[in-house]
């Protein structure tokens, strides 16, 4: 069955593949960035093209894409948007159009090392508009249910331990 | 003075205003997310083209893009190169080459509506190859000063209040 072009089998399979032996529920992700001088820098991920990112030129950037804490909210949309279109699916809910705007401060001063303290997002906001001829409890119930299965949406919100390693820190001077 | 090709009077610029006036450091980020149908969705940042999002044919997706968590990935990537190469320029090091590699394990049991629980990832590593003539005690030091000043890094490291609204679940039912 097919309903928002999504292929509701390939879901229902790998949850199934998933039941059968949770082990299959581990995955791992990975993405490369390279950097290209300035505060010019690329994403790589599997044999996509790359992705750019830069600062805009108040930041000391040259403008010419977006920049990593907008990526970032962008890969929160994203993962909405595949949440409300797995789980109206799964619903039987057909979306006639989904939109999603977001929004978040951010205070420059731990950034710019003008002050020790948090240097992220200190909140973030997603306003989801969504068109549907299903019901409005319907629709509320489809909200709660991606809302609290959002792996983007919980990486946000939760502290996770991230790790970061300088592992080649190739110099002159330790080569010499 | 131009080191790494990063406009640093423009970032000592941004941090004197700041100084003068603290309510500069206040800055808000946007972008839209629009679905295209299935697992595609594209994020629109300013007046820069879509990035495109997509999942892999084993998740029920056309495989045409990097998915939301590998875009998480990225984000983070990006905002460690800007911080290496504005702390390091600002501590007059040059960088020969910077290559980050990430990688997050994401359990798909909470996604799938298997189990409730932590949806995100459980943990995520960074490992920076980064060449330069500088000594090791000074790019140590970089590599502190990055970590401790990282807007991505520290967003999600750190719980965030993350509020996402259906503003405008419009219904056939709700406008009959």
């Amino acid at each position: 069955m097919t309903i928002n072009n999504v292929d509701l089998d390939s879901v229902v399979g790998l949850a199934n593949a998933i039941t059968d032996d949770p082990d299959n529920a581990a995955t791992r992700w990975n993405a490369t960035v390279v950097w290209n001088g300035g505060f010019r820098s690329e994403s790589r991920v599997r044999d996509f093209d790359p992705v750019a990112s830069d600062e805009p030129t108040g930041l000391g950037g040259t403008d010419t894409a977006a920049n990593p804490v907008e990526q970032l909210l962008g890969a929160l949309g994203n993962c909405l948007a595949v949440g409300y279109a797995a789980n109206a699916s799964a619903a039987g809910i057909a979306i006639d159009s989904l939109e999603i705007e977001l929004s978040g401060h951010l205070d420059l001063h731990t950034f710019l090392g003008l002050k020790e303290g948090h240097a992220g997002y200190s909140s973030i906001q997603a306003t989801v508009k969504l068109t549907s001829d299903a019901t409005e409890e319907d629709l509320e119930l489809l909200h709660a249910k991606v809302t609290s299965t959002s792996p983007v949406g919980h990486t946000l919100a939760r502290p996770i331990p991230v790790s970061i390693e300088l592992a080649e820190a190739t110099s002159a001077s330790a080569v010499a």
